[in-house]
């Protein structure tokens, strides 16, 4: 496959997971070939658009027979670095934590949770999906001796930095932070802020916009 | 406040949480006045971007002081619909259920839960922050009778369609979706599909992205 030299943008980055999940629903319902305006139509874009996000990896479809769906979500799950494999701590084993260790889109091939942290003497030493939950104070401990690559924070949000720091120090790469606020982190570590109440919020305002006055 | 009559992108729309966000963290820290350029140095963008969002609602700020930080919060929650108040239901009381009904951008005034709901025998009649377990059964009756506005979904995903045409036929016009699949809805009904696995297939491009022969 040939890429383009031109940096990507984050706009089209973050769509290439919904082209993943669009297309893994497809293989799953025996569809073999899409157009991009099949495609288009599905996922709410233009076909325009569709070519024009591909074709900053270099383009996929074939004029008049479109995309080949195994192919096209295996060369973007590539892509997105779904082909390796990341050994993963959750710090925080509340719901939010426990949530996370059983959604869907993390229990999958790649994603190896190697244990749970918390500060709970009544969580510590439990279980989730066979992970052993560990005291919080082993974390930095664990983490260098165990080659953790993600660490995904679920913990109150006067916690987050510390944990973050803590995860950062002990040479974790890349922090998935469910805390409802943005930590900072050093230009070498990638960071995944998900503020969950960005989504109600713009719910809210969908729910009003016809009477705005804009 | 004078607003412009163009309508206003999704691009921007989905950028106003993220201000009121920072805003309520700036009033936090007795913070009462910010210029575009401290604000968008806060938040990763340019100054000029501030300001043209800002001028989408009509523009805030004057020139030589700055955003008034109380009231551009104030006036941005406005827009967003979070000075009035929600009836919500909580459909699915598993972990991740609990955790929204316990998250902190959800646990505000305005936000009202009134139920959760779950097929489980043994979690119907237990009560989570004061609010009442019920059986699924019984969710379209109480949609109807109890004036509900928005309907959290957080039941696996084979079951969330179903979820969502329950919620609508008893009237809902609102539908905020964890379930990993996007569900769909009437033109009169607005949704938020929150695909938790695409920030993470985010951050794992982000940790490859160097590598990307791209």
């Amino acid at each position: 496959m040939q890429r383009n030299s031109i940096k990507v943008s984050m706009a089209v980055v973050r769509r290439l997971p919904k082209y993943y999940r669009y297309l893994g629903d497809l293989i799953h319902n025996d569809v073999m070939r899409i157009s991009s305006k099949e495609l288009g139509k599905l996922m709410g874009l233009t076909a325009s658009q569709i070519r024009q996000d591909l074709n900053c990896f270099g383009g996929f479809g074939q004029q008049g027979y479109g995309y080949n769906v195994i192919e096209l979500q295996k060369e973007i799950g590539s892509i997105l670095g779904l082909s390796k494999s990341y050994n993963c701590v959750i710090v925080g084993a509340g719901n939010l934590g426990q949530a996370i260790a059983n959604y869907e889109g993390f229990k999958r091939e790649g994603f190896i949770l190697k244990a749970m942290f918390d500060v709970n003497p009544r969580l510590i030493g439990n279980t989730i999906r066979d992970i052993k939950i560990l005291d919080i104070l082993d974390l930095g401990e664990y983490v260098k001796s165990n080659d953790i690559q993600i660490g995904i924070i679920c913990v109150p949000k006067e916690h987050s930095q510390s944990v973050a720091d803590t995860l950062i120090e002990n040479n974790v790469k890349a922090i998935w932070n469910f805390a409802p606020t943005d930590v900072s982190v050093p230009d070498n570590v990638v960071i995944e802020n998900v503020a969950i109440s960005e989504s109600l919020y713009t719910l809210t305002y969908l729910m009003n916009e016809d009477s705005l006055n804009i």
